[in-house]
């Protein structure tokens, strides 16, 4: 997400002040909100745009709606909750006709069948402009506390889920949302902190550490990284080529993974790490420490910073 | 709405079977939850565009901002609720820049303050077209249950709030989402069934009909109409005036009036007519029959079939 963007994010925050039910309001993957004394309510919400996130003339329109209630899903899956309801509003351009409508929504309401979720509501409009789409999910904690950011501990080992990478490729579109495999670790094991790899994984990660006034070194040769990310790499044309344009950097900062992050306590890390019963492999790849800041570390000793890489830099370039 | 977005919609509700805790999904003013044991929790979508709902040029954009969220605040009052939280999707333009960005914030997050909502969550996004905003409104049912639209009963009175027609000159803007109003009536009284008229009062009113299974007499003369309805309709330069070009025409079917129609029992309807202490005058303006079908009576006697007009006969040639 671009600067400005953030920055007037920060200014609509500086104006809200939480109250109940709201818990908490802007500034994780979904609010949280107490309508329950047993379970906290997540709800979440995000647009996608033609041409922004999807280029309608290159993919199924089904994509676009299934992508449009996954990047819900998976901010509902770091939270650690069961999506339950879905509202779907749509701005749908005049000249692409009702049958474009129609199989936008299938794609969206396969998916949903496929959670459990419910399209409970929204709206519908004719425009004389690109195919927006809006989805906010609803669902509540699958423990009695929703997961935030902001409980990473000094010493927690950071987790990822899946690979890295190369996203845009196409796994941006069909990736599968971690809500059941979030579900499968907070019934074996306590997670500190979570979120989900939308901007990029260091970009990901320095929310995180922000939240929880962590610091964290990152081990560069354990970070899983995709196929996608490798040959995206190796046919990148630049001359000047630096790290962020081997995989590693591909991995670090092409975001759109959807992939998890997680921060448990060491104990539960390893036993986590052997489980081979979880829908998705987990994989070490650093550990939060008390010193702020963030800093990737190779295998021959070498250290430099890991600045909040993300989306930003790269999607307009890719 | 247009008869093909109506039947966009039906095709996607024919897909979704409701399931625990959607008690009700698509197809009243909010979805009802079910995540409280005490209250229903509320769920209200609804997405603005310029051009459609609105035109930048000519309005303030706080405008714009408070508009989006009130439409949905509206809803939550028709169902009988206290809206919460708010989550806030925008698609902004990006010639508008970040200035045009805070200001319909600003007119969203006052009219959020002054009905105690927060702003909770949302998605910022810059692109090339026009300005979109989607709103989502989370809330709960003032009372254990949440006001269907199908709870109307033969005989009972057909009350609504305030005034109807010309919302366009510019109430449908400015208007007070009757929130505080129907708490009220709620406190004094059993209300069977309710929808604020965003359509059209016929058209809406065709839709608590459908809902619940009944019909309505309509009384002409008794429909309070707006000052706008008489001048829109005095400066109307169509040879051919016909009934809807009258301002009782405007008045039935000119939408965005965002009153309530309500169904309640004949004593609680003159209990709350002459209630001077309520926020907003409720006038009587017809009776719901078990005979089906919609008719207007005028106090000569003459009768007429009152079809389901609406905005969308009116808004594209005011």
């Amino acid at each position: 997400m671009p600067r400005e963007e953030f920055q007037f994010i920060d200014r609509i925050r500086a104006k809200v002040v939480d109250r109940p039910p709201v818990v908490l309001g802007i500034g994780d993957d979904a609010a949280i909100l107490q309508l329950d004394a047993n379970r906290e309510t997540l709800v979440a919400a995000d647009m996608l745009i033609d041409g922004v996130h999807f280029r309608l003339d290159e993919i199924e329109p089904e994509l676009a709606g299934r992508k449009a209630l996954a990047v819900n899903l998976s901010d509902i899956a770091a939270m650690g909750g069961e999506p339950q309801a879905a509202f779907v509003t749509v701005a749908l351009p005049r000249a692409r006709g009702m049958m474009f409508a129609d199989r936008v929504m299938g794609g969206l309401l396969d998916l949903a069948d496929e959670f459990g979720v419910v399209v409970a509501g929204g709206d519908t409009n004719v425009v004389d402009g690109p195919f927006v789409i809006s989805v906010t999910v609803t669902g509540q904690s699958w423990r009695r506390r929703a997961v935030r950011r902001s409980g990473a501990q000094p010493g927690d080992w950071l987790l990822a889920s899946g690979e890295f990478g190369g996203s845009l490729a196409g796994r941006h579109l069909t990736f599968t949302p971690r809500v059941q495999l979030m579900q499968s670790i907070l019934d074996r094991a306590d997670v500190h902190a979570a979120i989900d790899v939308s901007d990029g994984l260091a970009a990901d990660l320095h929310h995180i550490l922000k939240a929880s006034g962590v610091g964290a070194v990152v081990e560069a040769e354990s970070i899983p990284m995709s196929q996608a990310a490798r040959l995206r790499a190796a046919s990148s044309t630049t001359d000047t080529a630096s790290l962020w344009e081997e995989p590693l950097g591909r991995a670090l900062s092409d975001g759109e993974d959807f992939e998890l992050l997680l921060a448990v306590d060491p104990d539960a890390g390893a036993r986590l790490i052997a489980d081979r019963t979880l829908t998705a492999p987990l994989t070490r790849i650093g550990q939060f420490t008390q010193h702020r800041g963030c800093q990737l570390r190779f295998a021959d000793g070498r250290e430099t910073a890991l600045p909040a890489i993300g989306w930003t830099h790269q999607f307009r370039s890719p």
